[in-house]
């Protein structure tokens, strides 16, 4: 059995249990969450989310790309969230490689040329939260009275440490 | 308060609780999950994951973007995950908008033109489920031998029903 036949076993068991009918898309709490996709970070526990309450956004690193952008819009423009938060963490995978360390990998194994395509790897984890909350700030399409907040996860410890963008960009 | 400093304050008693020191970057399943931002969707409970099972992004519609596939290139050559699953969902957002509808709102509000982003609605939920599975499978930067498969996870049973993508593109 494959492991993903007995995640689908969990989620018959799951949905046995399930008492969640007919609730909105809208998300209760009004908060969209940003977040490295790393598997020993589970935002609906580690910030107490109930099912409806919040979007998560993931993918590798939890960058603020065109992508998660485009998620953002569509987050608050029409589904009404009022607050994003940003959360990156220790032990990134995004910390260990460079753009050409992975490029050169599938490229050797599938001859497919990946030279076009960033990344996104970073070097430092605060700074990396500040470029994103930034990014976020800074589009154009998302309502400017939309507080953006980052936060360094904690994987040792679980704890969110919020990251000071404004007082960092004054430094 | 802000509801993001109530989920903060669920953090700490999350933390104070916390037991998983030391785990590995790499998912102990070697499973990454494609799924949809939506409030109603937990999918690490919904799949039974365990802290540091799974890689999981999210993005407005579980769509397969650049973005989702720069995530699952690094997931499988950086951090071994060797299946695949996407998950989209019955009452999505995605099924209620058009691209000239939602880029309209924030033209109208904010005056920045949003015509040149594609939000990547979608009408049918089975196809948009094949297509984004499709796309990983014929992305040139994933290995070759990662099954990769469709989900459509119903919101008012939490059950996950298989799409099957191969029947269809045959049919």
């Amino acid at each position: 059995m494959s492991e993903l036949d007995a995640l689908l076993e969990a989620n018959r068991t799951f949905a046995a249990g399930f008492d969640h009918a007919a609730l909105p898309a809208p998300p209760a709490r009004r908060v969209a969450v940003l977040a490295c996709m790393d598997a020993r970070l589970d935002p609906a526990r580690f910030l107490g989310l109930g099912i409806g309450d919040a979007h998560v956004i993931r993918n590798a690193g939890g960058r603020a790309t065109e992508d998660a952008i485009r998620s953002l819009i569509i987050s608050s423009w029409l589904l009404g969230t009022r607050e994003f938060a940003v959360v990156h963490h220790t032990d990134c995978g995004m910390l260990t490689f460079s753009n050409e360390e992975l490029r050169a990998r599938p490229r050797t194994e599938t001859g497919a040329d990946a030279w076009g395509i960033d990344f996104l790897p970073f070097g430092n984890l605060e700074e990396s939260v500040c470029e994103d909350v930034r990014r976020i700030r800074s589009s154009p399409f998302i309502p400017q009275d939309i507080p953006v907040r980052g936060f360094l996860y904690d994987v040792r410890t679980g704890l969110l440490n919020e990251v000071q963008v404004d007082r960092q960009a004054a430094a």
